[in-house]
């Protein structure tokens, strides 16, 4: 399982962060590594079906802690059938959003609670955490604003919450970053996807070398 | 919510408890009683839909964790959505199967940790536990020797695994009595449905007096 380097990229909606990992997947594949570039659910179909729940725009009645349950057992199934096997092959798995996530999102916008909702998360990953997380920085105001400007992005149940919502979300990446402050850099993702990308890549090659 | 009273039942698959509920409710009812007879996921859209997941058939990649997380979360949805909104009524809720078939289904069947299970299961609830337990106690070979003879249940995922199984269930369930002695009672499933209707029915008219 520690075969292989397993990287997890988180931050609010709009921080460039799929365009960005797409472009450091491509640059590890041109260099002839094993990159593995995913997220949830990630073909998994289980965890697809779990995932057409949990973004409904018609399920309003679901309970906060229903949702952070679901994100949990989708989680589960995408690591062990994808990323587990990945890592044991020695491939860099780059996973776009992962446990910090939930904390984040869940645990503390929702305010089911950090603790509550690492405990879940615990139960999901069994043990198999990243070895590096890339958080990217970014105003609240800021990623909601390249939302609305691409235009492009299938709205769905979470881009619907109010900016408050969003803020609170970084609220709880602050705390988390501060949790685990040796697994987790904060990348400034004002920049252009030029320039952030060229951060990035400075630190993932700095994780492989 | 604590206004009503919330009574759960156990067993093996084949102890009878679906019927013997059935009757309970009808005289209950016939009391003049506020009784709401329900199990997971209870006509619950949401948790319909994710025991859809659980019980396809077709699903044998799922991963025990991912399978004890759904059941987390349809419970949870369930609970939310109809249990607690009974119990805030007034209502004798009586639920087929609860937390403790968790625990002796996925946390000690199939080896994922009472504890483990319990943990997820405590996230999901949010302290609302049932008052009384009522246990069917019958030997795991007649339990399924009476699904066989009857013929009429759908088979689903779980009826197909094997007797060894089933015997690993009723010992998980024996650990989950020891551990809440003082809410779970034992009773003698290895008479008729009458007899053991009486049983029941003397205890649950204890309960609400």
């Amino acid at each position: 399982m520690t075969k292989g380097i397993f990287i997890t990229f988180e931050g609010p909606e709009g921080a460039g962060k799929t365009t960005v990992i797409k472009e450091i997947h491509h640059r590890l594949q041109q260099l002839g590594k094993h990159s593995v570039l995913t997220r949830e659910p990630g073909g998994i179909r289980i965890a697809e079906k779990i995932r057409t729940i949990i973004l409904d725009n018609d399920h309003e009645e679901m309970d906060g802690r229903t949702e952070a349950l679901l994100y949990a057992a989708a989680r589960r199934q995408h690591l062990t059938e994808k990323v587990v096997p990945a890592l044991e092959d020695g491939a860099i798995v780059l996973c776009d959003r992962f446990v910090d996530s939930s904390l984040a999102y869940q645990g503390y916008a929702r305010g089911l609670g950090i603790d509550e909702v690492l405990a879940i998360n615990e139960f999901a990953i069994n043990g198999v955490m990243p070895q590096h997380t890339l958080y990217f920085d970014l105003p609240p105001e800021e990623g909601l604003a390249r939302i609305a400007a691409s235009g492009d992005r299938e709205q769905n149940r979470l881009d619907n919450e109010a900016l408050q919502f969003h803020k609170d979300v970084c609220e709880g990446y602050r705390l988390v970053r501060k949790r685990f402050p040796e697994r987790i850099e904060t990348i400034d993702a004002t920049g252009s996807v030029k320039a952030v990308t060229e951060i990035v890549w400075e630190r993932v090659a700095s994780f492989i070398s």
